[in-house]
This record gives structure tokens, C-alpha cells and sequence, in this order.
């Protein structure tokens, strides 16, 4: 098929966003391992997962072998209101890197919340709508997720109590204020209201929190209050799932024009956008259908992937969610305090972790100077302020395409930029005033951590 | 023409974009009146213009006859970036309201600089570039016009110098590092590094600055470096020519879906909103193709319009800049402190203050306090979290929709919503803690501050 002209912005029109999620699991060989339950190391059942999770979400979480879900209408009717999001070309980017090769990017940071976390943000909000829940609880850090998940609970009128690691409660209050503005409850974390909160205080009462703390206190009180229910941003395949909307947009984008990518790149944390962007690119490597290179980009500060190990793990630090079998550096392993830009889980998403064992995709870690250093090169050169956890895949792209300079090939390279850096400014301050540094962990640190796997297989 | 299915966001294809600005004046029955000399009360010529601003941009700000003037193909390029904007149908917040009224609006805030300011700034750099300048000086307030000044000269590489309201620059630290990113020097003004500057410590060593200072300083650095020259975002024709990019989009789009409007709606500061929004459809009224409703909003604190008088006055505090006609509350008048968002000029773009005395667009202050109110409901309700600018037009779409229900009447409102509220958080959660106050100014403070008014005609 023939290129047409290529816009600087591909939008699909709306009859062309998608109706369907895409279920990766469905069509992998090698499934991801299933959770397990802590106590029992047997796979969790439905009923087991049904007093912390709603109910609809347990099924899309369990379920590995449909491949397509309907999007309900009225989530995409909300999808409407800030998607599709465009499909950039990167021109003026290629003209000032001379690169042969042709950049695209996703960009997902249209909308209030920032980032891609709204898609399932509001998937997650509508199911606890339908089942007829009075709320949500959940956990933030920088607040993103927390952000995106007051703007869905706000259009379908539902409670939101937003767990704040206080150290970010007190140093973005700006983000708590956008909470605020939709309705949710935020509380620094560790609080009073748990009794997990009054006991880490009570040791040690001048923590300024963690995420696994805060984890553990949204679970408590979904699972003691009346009507609640408790949901999450990333790692999970309900999220991934949910996510596959910005690789469907992405691929039917590319279609449309006749474009055939050969490089994927994507941040990793959770592996929330990178799961989502893929998807569909994957889906045809798996059935042999096309070959993509496809590239995971962490910090390297927070390796999971690159130096990692594959096994049963804590999902969060509290140790009161069930195992999950992921690339992991040990649920104790928390990145330095120097560590500006998210991407800070200890672990990755099983599907990933599958695919990456598996060999279907590559991993790279970044340094952080190195991610700012791009992360203002795009800003300057394509307009948009990115932020640090979409600059890793900048950095890598910008990379790949420089290599494509010196070879001399056309590559396509699509990657995703997940959101904007507007409240990271006081990270991109110290990369200005030349203060930032780069944390990288000895193999010490890590096989200490790691050292505290529970026993699974 | 029968309407086709609307979507939410109806997008322009890039051939169907603006490939030429407006001149609203051209078609003016009564001209707005001309820049005098504040010594000789003369009106202005170029050449005495030139030390200050861009030789083309003084053709486009003295030209009251040439109607449409070619978009040069660079800056069609850089507006291709963030560009088209969308026009969107408020369907959820019909639905809310449970109106028969059509609302749509059009959203200038998907932009790092977040507002409509990157229309303006991008052309005053690109004739900077053009005549061979090493760069341009400007003051910024809450600091959009600064920053979209910074992305502008980036992408041409040129140096700009912008000095910042010292109380800004101390309270608004991410806004000054938004504008590092993208290589701007910010200065806080009142600053030592001009003769007026310096004087103005020397006499007020704590003053935390002025607009009017900043102005100054920055029109003094440009008279006297060599390369140099001082750009405006706002009141100038100059500045409503580009900015018709807004209406001219809005125009087109309405037209591709049949669509006829009955009523537009823009918050009013020094006019580039709104003069953008408001060129093509104040056309057809004025040359009796179509008549619609236009109307200014304005803050109750800041009312030149409603409360000002139309005169000669001097455009900044400092008097260095020549006299305008215009509605004026007086260069002296400024706007209580617990004023949170921005509008907070004395006057009004002498072109929309000229279509007020014809009677040709109606004007409404509101207070603050109901701004915010509705800025959250639209929030709530569409998504996007407003600047309080924009916020003034929301509060006045949602009245008037409010009377179509009364009414019954179907009318289609279209409003401009001209940026976002992500750095205005302080203002927002004043407004949640309920310290927010309003301020309106008495008829005595008016009366004293217009006391002062030059004499001339």
C-alpha cells in the first residue's frame, strides 16, 4: 500500500476508535503465571479476590483466553471526550536529529489527569458503578493514577478516598488540589483512619510514607467498609487490557496512512502503557503475522526488567496482596530518594515479564540525566513538556533513530509518550541547576533484596 | 443544510486549516482609533515604532484596510504541531444542565504554554527571526505569555529575555522553570538590570513588582541592546490578527457540520481571546450576512467595559508605551490582590473597545467566586480542568443555557475555552477551603483612579 501524506497528527474519526479491548493473553503460547494466594501458594479463585476487587474486573483479570471484550458504550462515550488521542509524526524532530528513520509518537497526555491512567481509570470506576458500589479505594504517589481516578469516580458520581504517600502529599500539592477539584477525599499516608496506618505510625512516627503503606491502607479500608471496593493503575491485566485501547488507536492510525512500524518503544513500570501500546504489535509477532522489534525502556535506577529475576513475588511491600510471578528486584527494593521520574515499581506485570522471558520483546534501562537531557531536546524541538517517565522512551527513540542516521535506514518508530511533565517541574529544576543525579544500584543491593523472595513456584 | 451526527470534538483536517489571518478592522465601519504619541499626542508613525517592536508586526498593527493577510508557511508549520484545535460539543454538560441549548467550545488549552497565547507568540518570533533580531524581551504576569513566548523562540532559536512580576516568579516557580525548559532567561522584576529597575528599589526596597514595571524593564532592555525588540501577547491589533487562527477554525468547523451559532461567548483581559474568537462572526454581523449575540465576559474586579470609560490612556503603568483609546479603568487601576485569575489588565484592545461603543457586542462582569464554582462544575462534568481565565466564559455559557431551559429556546452557544488551570491550583484551593473573597471596586476607587486620564481625543 502506498504512503499517503502523512499529517504532523493522524486522528481517527469516531467511528473508528475502538469498540473492543484486546485480551493479549489470549493469543499468548506461554501464558503469564497465574496469582497465588500468600497463605495457600494455590491459584487465587474468583471468590477469594471478590472482597477486594469488583467483580466484572476479576472476571477481565482471570479471563486468558478471550481475546476480544466490548467496551461498554457509556466508557466510550467518557473515551470521546479526550480520545482518540493523536498519533503524532515527529517531523520536526527528524529534521533536526537528519534522521532518516521516521518517528511517530502516541501521545496520551491530552486530559486533566495527564497521562494514559484515565482509559482505565474509567473502567474500573464504571464497573464499580454497576455493581453498585458507593466508592473506591486506592493508593498514589506523584498522583496520577490518583488524579485520573477522581476525575472517573466524579463522572460516575461515585466516592473516592485517595491514599497520598505523605512525602508527595506534602511536596505535590498541587496534584492534591486537582483531587480535590473532583470530589475525592486525599489522605496522607500513613494515616489514622487504619489500623495499619496507626501501627507504622506508632513505630516509626515520622515516616513520610511509601507506596507499599499506602497500598496497604486502601486495601484495609475497602475491605472493611461497607461498598467499597479497591482498584489500581498498573501491573494488573484488567489495566493492560483496559490499556490495549492506545495500541488498537495506534495501529488502526498507522493503517489508515499505510504506515508499517518496525520499532515499538515504551516506558515500563507497572507496565500499564507499555502492555497497552503493544498489544496489538505483539499479537501479530506471536501469530508470525509481522516482525516488530519492541523495546522496554526503564530507568536504570529501578531495573526490574534488565537486572531482575523472574519469579513469585509481594506486590506491594505490605505483603497483603497475593503473589504474582513477575520480573522482580524484591518487594523490599525501594530506588533512591534521587530518583526524579516514577517507574519506581519493584516489579513488572506478568504478561510482560512472559513476553520478555519468552524473548518477543527487549529491555533497556536509561540513566536519568540522560532522560531529562531528552526530555528537554523534545520539548524544545516538538512543543509538548513530557514527562520524565515518557522521556525514557524518548530517550530510546531519539537513540534508535540516531543509529538509523549512521546505518542509513528508513526505520519506522513508533513510541509512546504517556503524558505531560507539567508537575515535575521541581525535577526538571534540578536538571537545570545541574544538581540531579543518577542512582544506579550495585548487584549487592539487588541480590539483598531478592534474597526475600518468598518460596513459589 | 441539514446537521450531519456531530461527534464530541469535531477536529479540522490540515487542509481545511486557516491559511490566512484575519483583519477584523478592515471591515470596520468605524475604525478603531489610532496610537498617539503620548508628547506629541500625534498619531503614531512606524518609524517611530521601530526601536520597539518588529518592522512587520508594526505594518500589521498600523493596517486598518487590508483584510486577510498570508500566514507565513513556517508558522503553518509550527501551528500544525498543537493545531487544529478542537471544537467541542459539551454533551455531557447539556446533559447536566438539562438544557435544549447546543453548547460547544473551543479548547485552546492542548499546548504546553496551555492557552491560546503560542498563537500570537509564534508569529512575533518568526518576523523577529525574520528581520535578523538575536532576540526579544517581554514581561509576563501568572506567566502564559512568557511561556508561550519561550516555546515560540525556541523553535526559532532565538534569545528571549522575559522579566516576571517578582510576586509571580517567587509564587509561580514552575511556571519560571516551564520557561527554562525551553531556554528563556526569567528575571524577576523589578530587577537591577535596568535603569528604571534599579530606581524603582532604590525608592520601594520590598515591592514584589508590578505588570506595569515589568513592561518597563523589558521595553528598556530592548530599546537599548543591539538585536533586540519588545513583544506584547495582548490589547494589540497585531496580537487579535494572529489570534483570529481561533475564530477562523471555529468558523470552519461549525460550517463542515451546518452548524449555525446564535451565541459567542469570551472572557475579556486586554482582548486576544476574544477578538480571535469573535473576528470571522463579527464580519458577517457587521456586514448583515448574520447576526448573532456576542458576548464579553469580564471579572467584577476588573470591569473596564462594564464600569470603565472609553478614552485616550496610556497602555502601561509606567507611561512609556503610546496612548490608546480604549474602555479604561485608568493605568493607575489595579485590581485587589485577592483577584486569582488573571484579566487583570486596566483596558481593553482598542478594536473590541470601538465594536462595544457601536454597540455590536454586549459585555457582563461576573464575580469570582461564581467563576470558580463553575470552573469546578465543568471540571466535574467535561473533563478538562479550566484556567480561571477561560472560567469567566464558562460561568456565562452556563447562564445563558440555563435560560434556554427556561425558555425552552434551542439555542447553540459557543464559547472559547482558552486554557487550562494546572498551575493555578493556589487560586483553586482557596476556593475549596472557601477563602476565596470577591472584590468589586466601589464607584469612588473607579472615579479616582480615571481622575488621572491624559488629556486627549
Amino acid at each position: 500500500m502506498s504512503e499517503k501524506k502523512i499529517p504532523y497528527k493522524i486522528y481517527l474519526e469516531e467511528n473508528e476508535m475502538p469498540k473492543q479491548w484486546y485480551n493479549l493473553r489470549a493469543d499468548m503460547k506461554n501464558k503469564p503465571a497465574p496469582l497465588l494466594n500468600p497463605g495457600t501458594l494455590q491459584p487465587m479463585a474468583a471468590e477469594e479476590l471478590a472482597p477486594v476487587f469488583c467483580e466484572e474486573l476479576i472476571k477481565q483479570e482471570l479471563d486468558d483466553t478471550t481475546p476480544y471484550f466490548d467496551i461498554p458504550q457509556e466508557i466510550q462515550n467518557f473515551y470521546k471526550m479526550y480520545r482518540p488521542s493523536p498519533l503524532v509524526r515527529a517531523y520536526c524532530l527528524e529534521e533536526k536529529l537528519q534522521t532518516p528513520a521516521k518517528i511517530y509518537y502516541k501521545f496520551e497526555g491530552n486530559n486533566t489527569s495527564g497521562s494514559h491512567k484515565l482509559n482505565s481509570a474509567i473502567a474500573q470506576a464504571y464497573y464499580a458503578k454497576k455493581q453498585g458500589l458507593k466508592g473506591v479505594t486506592t493508593e498514589t504517589g506523584a498522583g496520577q493514577w490518583g488524579t485520573a481516578l477522581s476525575m472517573a469516580c466524579s463522572y460516575f458520581d461515585l466516592d473516592c478516598k485517595v491514599y497520598m504517600v505523605k512525602v508527595s502529599y506534602e511536596q505535590k500539592p498541587f496534584r492534591r488540589e486537582v483531587m480535590r477539584t473532583y470530589g475525592a477525599s486525599v489522605t496522607p499516608s500513613p494515616s489514622m483512619d487504619t489500623a495499619i496506618g496507626r501501627k507504622i505510625l506508632e513505630k516509626h512516627p515520622g515516616t513520610t510514607g511509601s507506596l507499599g503503606c499506602a497500598i496497604s491502607e486502601a486495601v484495609e479500608v475497602a475491605t472493611t467498609s461497607e461498598g467499597y471496593r479497591y482498584v489500581l493503575g498498573s501491573v494488573l491485566n484488567q489495566v493492560l487490557l483496559h490499556q490495549s485501547v492506545i495500541g488498537l488507536e495506534t495501529k488502526a492510525a498507522l493503517d489508515k496512512y499505510g504506515i508499517e512500524a518496525d520499532i515499538i518503544i515504551g516506558c515500563a513500570g507497572g507496565g500499564s502503557n507499555l502492555g497497552g501500546l503493544i498489544a496489538p504489535f505483539m499479537r501479530d509477532k506471536i501469530k508470525g503475522e509481522k516482525d516488530y522489534r519492541i523495546i522496554a525502556v526503564e530507568p536504570a535506577s529501578c531495573p526490574s526488567l534488565t537486572r531482575g529475576k523472574y519469579a513469585y513475588d509481594f506486590c506491594d511491600t505490605g505483603m497483603v496482596c497475593p503473589l504474582a510471578k513477575m520480573y522482580t528486584l524484591g518487594s523490599d527494593y525501594i530506588p533512591a530518594p534521587n530518583h526524579a521520574g516514577g517507574l519506581r515499581y519493584h516489579g513488572m506485570s506478568s504478561t510482560l515479564s512472559q513476553l520478555y522471558d519468552d524473548g518477543l520483546m527487549e529491555a533497556v534501562s536509561v540513566k536519568q540525566t540522560d532522560v531529562f537531557a531528552a526530555a528537554e531536546e523534545f520539548a524544545r524541538i516538538e512543543g509538548i513538556l513530557p514527562a520524565p517517565e515518557s522521556s525514557h522512551a524518548i530517550k530510546v527513540a531519539i537513540d534508535e533513530a540516531l543509529k538509523c542516521k549512521e546505518t542509513g535506514e528508513e526505520k519506522t518508530i513508533v513510541f509512546g509518550l504517556t503524558g505531560t511533565g507539567y508537575f515535575d517541574m521541581v525535577a526538571y529544576e534540578k536538571f537545570h541547576d545541574g544538581v540531579m543525579e543518577n542512582y544506579i544500584p550495585t548487584d549487592e543491593e539487588i541480590a539483598a533484596s531478592l534474597a526475600k523472595l518468598p518460596k513459589a513456584e
